[in-house]
């Protein structure tokens, strides 16, 4: 006897569900994991006092590949310091404005961004998302939440590559062998953040065409599966975020589907981030062994917003 | 015998001037300050793990006002739950864009945001800062930078009042006093968030036109005067932040001339924070006396950007 | 026995419906009046070889108020002469940007700019007006066909005065009585421009707020009502614009409601021209006593566009 | 004796320099040889009430390709049918939004967009466009003036081809041939549109990367050569447009230097329309022989615009 996809998503919603959990008002989904002991725990990690951002460089020509439906970040000057010397005198200033896709590099997925039988997270109707934004469960809340330990899986290194195939789907084994190599514990509240290698690659190859939905096509990436779900709700976890463009596997085999996006963001009301930059993390953790830090990512809060830029910061 | 404003201003820039301090290629300024074992101090702040975002909600209506030159937020949705609903489908999504100018909230001025005498911080020429953005000097330096102990000094309540009058100039009595009152030493390396009520007081009033420079009118603000560089320099202060528009106060004394971006910014290499919301976070300091914490301030990293907008967080 | 507004706005519907008078495929509405012959015709209105636009200049602070949800046109430079000169060299060249919402400024409303019980013009669900733009009644059928004859009534100076009174409803009475007093006739196919006096008078004082909706408010503005509908279908008027935010009278009395709007473009496919300057026209007119012209007003082909901006040009 | 390709430009610059022909105040340039007769005359060029659009088609897409530095049209919905249905109730409404480079589709470009040796057209200094806009030679003048006769000499058809090679630069003798071979004359005043085949062969061809200056490398495309000038300017033609990206030929032997704009544009303050679609007016005029027209063409009014979205109509 089979079962299709559908039905197989709605099993799943079913085990890892969370609407209801922390009341019918909660917009804040898994980062109720967060509490201020997680933070104390956090804090605990910062041991050199060095800092790297996780955030993609903010420029218009990357990472969105044309077609991909999304602004790449475009800035310009509305005051520049060659008017100041054309103008001549003491002083001069200049400004500047940014325009952007909110999803188009790192940034963090609202628990608005993604429906699922004509509801998102909380059993809220899709409708309260319209053309004037989000009703319900913007980014807004992400924002003064999202401080917590973060722990790097560096998947690439455990499994001896630079980066993942682009047919790679990681697998829970995977990840817990490597949790296990890295001899670091995994625990509730924390926030996950999985290397695949994939958006470094990428960025040397400058082949952006290969990173994005393009044209209406699927990108062929590495990332985890449908499977992690119900390990991610048994292990605690507040949010998880990847050096790829939409943290689970794409590739022939998903046909087009995001179960991770479908159940994760809608049903267990997971936080995911997206275009985060792993590889300087990686390697300050691999020199020294330590895999753990106090990470600081809350998002721009933009009303209404289905997603939020962010420059995540990780201090160890 | 007197001296006239630029004169003094000059004066003022020898006093304090940090070119060349850190090398001739510099684009850190006093961000310089702080370092790892900064970092740990300011880990060892997280006491009860509580987190507060000093952000202004990105919004179209505020804090700009017409005429101010600035754009404010303008957050516009590509796709909707709207849409999903009239597809119909098992699956939908949602995706935004937001436009801004970089200085309309929340934010951290550059070191290319303003010239003196032609230059900018570290003697660079204002002429590389173009329409394709800031040669030197953008905001991408500062993105991966700015995590250290902030310290609150809320003027305002130290004087007993709700917020400070807009034409009243904080002394460095005044700041001494209260951080004597708050019983909280301000170390070097430190973020120094200045608190005067101001922009809590214009958002309960609704009167932004109060708040921005408008139709080519400077706006009256209280704020720290010229006279504070010196005592900042002293101090070792990393960046400062505060609840206005400018940092600095102005008003008809001022003459539309702002000393503390001309002499801190270009000649300090002094981060300035604006726009900062600090009320929630004064709330919660004057509760249980507590006035450090650690502050994760990394703006987003503009290609070019001579500003970044900024989520701050408060971890206390 | 009273009638409802919405029953009365059906029967209404019901007397001018245009709604497959064309065809069912049909997205041109009443502009399938204009043929070649009446441009022959709009062609022999041209004595002098004067020209004179009817647009409002592209400019950030006009003509939309704050709140109206419209963004006025924002122009940013991408290259400038002052950098041109910093860079030196023999050659320079600039570029610029331009952002607006197109119903800002002077516009045609396209055939899928408005709905009425579920539907647009031709029966079309409004579902078809997605994030993506529209599918079917979209700008660009309008921006190759906008050229006929263009037929001027003064209003305003017919009633002698400057402008008319904010509260005043023109009636069709009135509007007979202009064409009389100006000694034209209104032909099938022609473009009808109604002059209120009320764009030009906003202009003058400066009170943009009084212009638009802003706030939630409706304005309170000079215009048409909706028993010309009746008028202009039998007349068959091929297009109608003013002086004025909405072509039809608004306030108090019409309670928010806009059945020029709902009717005419919806039911009739009436295309309305707004925003219009006709003061300059006006003037020429009254001049020479010609109220007649060739109207070239074809709109930019904006892909999905529920309007179109136009520089509407009277030759005369 | 050789002289250098600076020595030549200057050399041609004195002899077609409009500079103080009109004026010391003129910012119209060519546009100067349109008067009411002209437009009489244009009146009479119209036989059988006609229209064409020579506007690309604004969307997302095309026609600038990745790397030219310009933004082709965005069009982003801020109300949609979707949210009205999802609302329910009986009336509903849509808005957009546009956001485009004005000289990525079809525009004519401002006197105030190119510069030589400092100066633009009339002597002024480049330094007067700055991040403002232009204060001089902004694209204004030019939306109210350009209604005149319009030529079309279709130089590929006459050569017997679709389109003309890339490496193609179109001769004067060749020009003169293709007006011999139309049987039309070129009068002064007219509007002179060249068309190439170009634009519709790459629309064709879907091949945008080979239509637009792209990562730093300029086009190749066919198009009108320097020589052209003391033709152009003893014919005493108002405008010249293209339907490709430069109106003139560029390639190898080029060398990145465009002295069509730096003579044409800044010298004799030529106005050049740039990517016009002229293969459907094409096909007309070659249908019944006739290649004149009445050409209304002004552009939108932006202030401080180095250029200006124009939907062209050719009316015939």
């Amino acid at each position: 006897m089979t079962t299709t996809y559908d039905e197989r998503v709605d099993a799943l919603a079913r085990t890892v569900s969370n609407w209801g959990r922390w009341g019918p008002d909660d917009e804040l989904g898994t980062l109720n994991l967060i509490d201020g002991e997680k933070r104390l725990q956090a804090a605990g990690c910062v041991r050199s006092g060095t800092v790297i951002s996780l955030a993609l460089e903010l420029r218009p020509d990357q990472p969105q590949a044309p077609g991909s439906g999304r602004l790449n970040p475009q800035h310009v000057m509305t005051e520049t310091g060659s008017d100041a010397a054309a103008r001549g005198g003491v002083v001069g200033y200049s400004d500047d404005v940014l325009a952007m896709s909110i999803h188009a590099a790192t940034h963090w997925d609202a628990l608005s961004h993604v429906f699922h039988r004509g509801l998102m997270y909380n059993a809220r109707p899709c409708t309260e998302v319209t053309s004037s934004g989000a009703r319900f469960n913007d980014i807004r809340p992400v924002a003064g939440r999202l401080v917590t330990r973060g722990v790097l899986v560096d998947v690439a290194r455990q499994l001896g590559v630079e980066s993942l195939a682009p047919d790679h789907e990681v697998t829970v084994a995977e990840l817990e062998a490597a949790l296990a190599g890295q001899r670091v514990d995994l625990l509730s509240g924390d926030a996950l953040l999985v290397r695949t290698g994939h958006l470094g690659r990428i960025a040397a190859s400058g082949d952006w065409g290969a990173f994005t939905e393009a044209d209406g096509r699927l990108p062929l990436e590495p990332g985890i599966g449908a499977d992690f779900l119900p390990w991610l709700h048994e292990a605690g976890v507040a949010a998880i975020a990847c050096d790829n463009w939409a943290v689970e596997h794409l590739g022939p085999s998903t046909g087009g589907r995001l179960p991770v996006h479908e159940v994760g963001i809608v049903h267990m009301g997971l936080v995911l981030g997206e275009v985060f930059q792993l590889d300087a993390l990686a390697a300050a953790c691999a020199a020294d062994g330590r895999y753990d830090f106090l990470l600081a990512a809350g998002p721009l809060p933009v009303r209404g917003g289905v997603g939020g830029p962010v420059n995540p910061l990780a201090v160890r």
